[in-house]
């Protein structure tokens, strides 16, 4: 089966945990606990996240004053490089020494046009207070939204258009190779008279995952993140886990999600199975096993009645 | 022909020059018009170093100072990612779109037991006069060398053993692919209780991109640089360039140059011409055709009785 696992940024550098170096690493070997048990006897491709990655290299690079912040499309080439290292040399550490791993730079293709550019969206790293945010705001002309009641810099979120490294994966996938891509929605790029150029953007990595899993015609696109599936009501007394639903379904309830949380993965889930035919599933890092065993998580197909909560199923 | 090309570090981040990422962009440009005119007929793979690149990276950890600095494998990653990017793309703009291009993270075995783990050597990052490199050294534990009458942080630089991802490379290769790896001199690992860890180093980037030239059977090695070849008598009145030597002949010579900057760059040359019997190249980002082409840059083979220098051959 090929199988495209992407992993929550979020997931890999939790709310509230230190941005640290070890806690990053604490969470990547959760994934590939869990990552290594799927990697032998299928075509695995793996994508990750970089909110909080990116976050942090934005805040130490407007640390150092001398120097004025790398734009975004440089900073995302770096988080693929640091995520995309570890993911590699943790999932090594759980696999025979010849299970042959390439984390490869990925170039996303965004449109110039896409009205994200007017519209920024996409939170980028820590909470601030407004006195600190203002103070950004007027110093480096960042956009701030509130945000669980703080604020947190938001940068345009375009709609990815074409992953340039597509035969490359598939050529390595031909020989067996886990492959990591498509780390932190990809590296925003775009044409400018006729010049590839890179982009002050950041594409939501589960729309990218998902252009991946389509791009590839992968059996299952998997959204692992720090959520253990898609809810109901969710953070109240009747919230409810989805354990099976129709896209069509899914498409109408997400609606009313959260956006920058779940709403994104639920669309990015109903585009993949509504253009593929093929299921996806969204639950926890430490599930990605019991989620394609059927056991955990949300798993949406075409092939579901409406929607099947997980407390109507037999215990 | 198979060809390594290595970009030194310097060379695409100047000294004296502002470590923006423009200027690093346009000293790519300047590496990528060469690179194109070689990249087609050929089977190209591209190296390159990162010292003055994993200097700032460190710099900006540093000048955040809510989480420590991240290790020096990190930060190389971090750099093959920034610079296997922008190289990807800029040379992407100047091939026809259809030639694929492929960067890969490339992670390199160092020996624990390596001398230089004792002893670091490698300076990273800019010069600091004393005050601030003695505050660094005492918060940090990070140690200086006088380099050019002021201070520069030095680390442990050991020997590359083996370059994992060899067999990834070969595929990219086997299907057209220019492959960009080993940046940095590859991010530096150690086996530590059966399992791969990152390691607090930065290797050699000529010895790293040595390696791979062996390791894929190069049929030449060309390290581009900030210099135009090799000279004896560097700096003085008497200083004449080598157009071509024999490796005996610079491997006696090398003994008397720089550490650091020119006796890496002939070791390496060296290390590469007599285990192979193929030729090795040193010369300026900007003569990389006319290197290939003899005209320019110095060149190293067993097939060069002693030396010649440029002075001495017909104009």
């Amino acid at each position: 089966m090929r199988l495209v696992v992407a992993l929550g940024g979020n997931a890999l550098l939790r709310r509230g945990e230190r941005m640290t170096s070890q806690n990053q690493r604490a969470n990547v070997r959760v994934a590939c606990d869990q990552l290594a048990k799927v990697a032998i006897g299928n075509e695995l491709l793996i994508s990750h996240g970089n909110g909080p990655q990116v976050g942090l290299l934005a805040l130490q690079n407007a640390a150092y004053e001398e120097i004025e912040t790398y734009p975004l499309d440089v900073l995302d080439a770096e988080t693929q490089g640091m995520i995309g290292y570890i993911v590699g040399q943790e999932l090594g550490n759980r696999l025979p020494f010849d299970h042959p791993i390439a984390t490869l730079l990925t170039m996303i293709e965004v449109d110039p046009d896409d009205p994200a550019f007017d519209n920024p969206t996409k939170p980028i790293g820590p909470t601030y207070d407004e006195a600190v945010a203002k103070g950004l705001q007027a110093d480096r002309g960042w956009t701030f939204v509130e945000v669980d009641g703080g604020l947190r810099r938001v940068v345009p979120s375009p709609k990815p258009k074409q992953i340039f490294e597509l035969r490359q994966i598939e050529w390595l996938l031909e020989q067996g190779c886990t492959v990591i891509c498509a780390g932190g929605g990809g590296i925003p790029t775009m044409y400018e008279g006729g010049q590839l150029v890179g982009v002050e953007a950041v594409i939501d990595k589960d729309h990218a995952s998902r252009l991946l899993a389509v791009g590839v015609r992968a059996d299952t696109f998997v959204m692992a993140t720090d959520a253990d599936g898609i809810y109901t009501n969710w953070g109240t007394d009747n919230q409810r886990q989805i354990a099976r639903i129709h896209p069509d379904t899914l498409a109408d309830m997400a609606k009313d999600f959260p956006i920058g949380s779940m709403r994104p993965k639920a669309r990015a889930a109903c585009d993949f199975v509504l253009s593929t035919g093929k299921p996806a599933l969204i639950g926890a890092l430490a599930d990605i096993e019991a989620m394609l065993d059927g056991d955990a998580g949300t798993f949406v197909s075409v092939e579901i009645d409406s929607v099947v909560y997980r407390d109507q199923l037999e215990p």
